[in-house]
């Protein structure tokens, strides 16, 4: 058979991690921490079922939501974008900067598309979301770690980061990030933004979680202190209204939109039209903040039964943060344990079966790196199910100890 | 403001014709022969209402349209297209070689994004459909040109072709082929298959019309003459059911597969699933058969209109294809007629109005081949219409021979 494309050499290791990943997600003899899925309680399937029913009832709409539509995508859900999600986060934008992509993670990889040549460095956070490193990886770019502490992505690090290494891009995840739930400071915001624009290097701000918030107050995208243009801003209906419709849009400059524009278009022509039909009719009717007040007092409750859980049952010296929105939780785990052997035992003793994500395949650098971390997802998992799966997860660990 | 990657040079030509396609469609003031998309009275709008209704009323159904889903596509979709769509074509395959694709398009990228390194070679019929020709230049290949004739492809000049230029993949549009509505005989579907096992090379089967035949009896894909898995087959079900959803397949070795996978997984993580779930419904609840008998006497009768109208408006000279089916039929002009230059004054003039594809667009070797042909779509028109389009046409071609 021909040789495969030289991408899917380097994209090998990251994409064995994911595939790892889904596969255990899906046994449901098992109690999953390990995806960020959002709750089925989450989804409103009623809402979906009114409005599908009624906006398929006119042909007008029923055409529309089964003819092939527009590049950018739907009008009306761009206009949803600008209004109701950017302009109360501070951020001013024009309908027609907004791209609608098939989910979030195909911004990702549409602007890597037009941006990443094989051999362009990209910073990351250390760790990172993995499923970015590996659409990274499969346009060839070299991923460099950036320090994070309990503030976010460190800029004294990544301004010497830019000086040595040139990137083309930088990749942070600002708000209740994964894998760790931590949140950029509203300082570091404006400086990475002003980090862009100096040493002309595209800010990838990848904000998927932003919206469903439980405790403290929000803080401005860092697209809102953007003066040049350079940083982009991704984003995802995923948790906010439905995963599985993959929604998601990027804002950009008109100078980047229209090269988004040619890449979306030898991508899959325009994202698919009913998903986005309701979508925006989901807005546009004003079931929005009576559903996101729902999924953030359900998620709430999780977060809280989690951390209370992990204090409670987890050896002492563990070290977890302590997300104010988001899906994940973080915890370091003292004693050596490598958490990679950890899971093999977790999952197949039948005292335990409990999945988390290991530590190790969010750091790009290697070498060990986070060998004694867990990702630890609470979103989708009722807090009785929480309470026990800490439980048996908590004492596996704490039996590593003795 | 940081360079754009390469490959935006590469495809800047092909962008900007697909960016004037799209543009012209959409105005609803012209007659357009333009645009490949169905007639609005072929979308099973009633049928995606019943469903929709039904399957969202149930929490299971409507949890799984709402929340991720498998990266290869549902499972029951998958298992419609192995035997609703493929083995009453002759294809035998199982459901875990199908993956499910946001339209047919995003096959034919995630192909390339497996195989296509900056530089290879991808033969390419004379003319061929543009906008994949925007994806072979995205991913930076060399798209090289293989004659045709009224049985397609030309195989004797593809397997010189292939010698010469040690291409990575052909691609092909064996049947109702884009934009000449040619179909590939079958002759030559076997001989393509064989060529692709010889030589080693992935053949691209691009087959998204061979499902709406209006005369003619059907041939077998190239694929169920492929002994090694070098052939993939492409196809969409944007003809036969909906283009906005954006569904697709793409059928390959276990092999290539398993690197798909990869692709998808880096390019949207998987196809939406309200969409994919109602499609599978409409296979399911046996609705397929005469919704597509529907829409092929529809078609058939809009084919039959255009044929007679070019043939008794359009000037002494003309050569126009017979398709038997698909979308599509190809003109050529007598008298050195610049199609390219007419479609200024065709759309512009008051009393035509009138939108085509020009032929020039369709051919990647350039040096003013087809420069005299267009492509007439008479899918979307009604059939009065077509009369009265291709009339006003007619004339305006008529006056320019005098």
């Amino acid at each position: 058979m021909p040789q495969f494309a030289q991408r899917m050499k380097t994209m090998e290791k990251s994409a064995n991690i994911i595939k790892g990943l889904f596969g255990a997600m899906n046994d449901p003899g098992l109690i999953s921490f390990g995806g960020g899925a959002p709750a089925r309680e989450a989804l409103p399937v009623d809402i979906v079922r009114e409005i599908a029913t009624d906006i398929i009832r006119t042909d007008k709409k029923g055409v529309e939501a089964l003819q092939y539509g527009s590049v950018m995508g739907l009008p009306e859900l761009r206009e949803v974008v600008v209004n109701d999600l950017l302009a109360p986060k501070g951020v001013n934008a024009k309908a027609e900067n907004i791209l609608i992509t098939s989910g979030g993670l195909e911004g990702i990889n549409l602007l890597c598309q037009i941006y990443i040549d094989p051999g362009d460095i990209i910073l990351v956070e250390s760790p990172t979301f993995v499923h970015c490193v590996e659409i990274f990886e499969m346009f060839e770019a070299k991923c460099i770690a950036v320090d994070m502490d309990q503030n976010g992505m460190v800029t004294e690090d990544l301004e010497a980061k830019i000086i040595k290494h040139k990137p083309k891009m930088v990749y942070v995840i600002p708000t209740f990030h994964n894998p760790t739930g931590r949140t950029l400071s509203l300082e570091r915001r404006k400086t990475i933004a002003g980090l862009g624009s100096k040493y002309d290097v595209i800010i990838l701000e990848d904000d998927p979680y932003r919206d469903i918030r439980y405790s403290g107050s929000d803080l401005l995208p860092i697209k809102s202190f953007d003066k040049t243009g350079h940083t982009v801003l991704a984003n995802s209906f995923s948790k906010i209204f439905s995963p599985g419709s993959r929604l998601g849009y990027v804002l950009a400059s008109d100078e980047i939109t229209s090269k988004l524009f040619d890449a979306k278009t030898a991508t899959n022509s325009h994202t698919s039209m009913l998903p986005q039909v309701i979508c925006a009719e989901f807005f546009k009717r004003g079931y929005y903040p009576q559903h996101h007040k729902k999924i953030c007092d359900l998620y709430r409750q999780r977060r809280d039964t989690m951390i209370e859980c992990i204090d409670k049952f987890f050896p002492e010296g563990t070290k977890r943060t302590f997300p104010d929105g988001g899906l994940f939780t973080w915890a370091e785990l003292p004693g050596g344990i490598n958490t990679t052997d950890l899971l093999v035992e977790s999952t197949a003793n039948p005292h335990v079966k409990v999945v988390y994500v290991a530590g190790e395949g969010f750091f790009t650098q290697g070498g060990g790196m986070g060998s004694n971390c867990m990702r630890i997802s609470f979103g989708s998992v009722d807090p009785e199910k929480i309470r026990t799966g800490i439980e048996r997860l908590g004492s596996l660990i704490c039996s590593k100890l003795k």
